[in-house]
């Protein structure tokens, strides 16, 4: 699990959590006292894990819905040992096909994705994860969703 | 596009409707008036189009949400060519990797899927289709989404 990175909202609420202490003693919810996302690990059963296949290269895709919203937020690729971690920690991890390495989402941006709900296909060969994502949101670009681009749009249309 | 196929939405109106008529000639909706799905096509832009990679197999994966219920149906995969179809007809068609063929979705079984939205992502690796579905779902068991097991769930729980 990563520790409290600069400018993750953990850090951030280390940082001015006790300010929040000072406010007079009123005994309100503070700004800072919003709550944490915390980790819920899944025990997988080995039934299930034994119905996910993968392809040639050893790996699966896995699609990320948002709890909140609903939104599609992006897909990914796991690995078998990448699907247990995710499962074993509760934030997903993903194998990075153009750096060939493994890659704990938000580990350095900060916008982690706590996983809520975890299903796998009929077939067992796609997983979707349905998460509570923290931080500005799941693209590298600064939108909230990979998805952001619509077929038949304008060019000039505000991103979803 | 499909005709009337026994047993469709579709059919099941056609025949039904006519009787609807003879109600007495009071002019409240009938239970046989509901309304249709309808073909909505999207008219991509050369631009779009151009953004969406393929695999080394010319595929590229194609998640399909509800647009009703926002649940993720399936993932299956498209060419090129079948992800024109799918805009220019405004049902899901897809590439059958097992029988290396198009598959226009419910074209046998009645389940077809009426785009509403169309997404590519920031890769343009993946794609993205909210859709009305007809019929009982998208799942060849029965079941409405293809993502009806969970890991770490008992296997006497009620399918979601």
């Amino acid at each position: 699990m990563a520790g409290l990175l600069p400018g993750s909202r953990a850090a951030l609420t280390a940082r001015l959590a006790p300010l929040s202490k000072t406010d007079g003693g009123a005994n309100h919810p503070s700004l800072y006292d919003l709550p944490m996302p915390t980790a819920t690990p899944i025990s997988a059963r080995d039934d299930d894990l034994a119905q996910v296949t993968y392809n040639a290269d050893g790996l699966v895709p896995a699609i990320v819905q948002d709890v909140a919203t609903h939104r599609i937020l992006m897909m990914a690729w796991m690995t078998e040992d990448t699907l247990r971690k995710t499962l074993a920690t509760g934030r997903t991890v993903f194998w990075s096909r153009s750096r060939q390495e493994e890659w704990a989402k938000g580990e350095t941006s900060g916008d982690r994705q706590w996983v809520r709900e975890a299903y796998y296909d009929c077939d067992g060969d796609t997983l979707l994860f349905v998460v509570e994502q923290e931080g500005k949101g799941a693209c590298h670009t600064g939108e909230f969703s990979c998805f952001y681009r619509s077929f038949g749009s304008s060019a000039l249309d505000p991103a979803h």
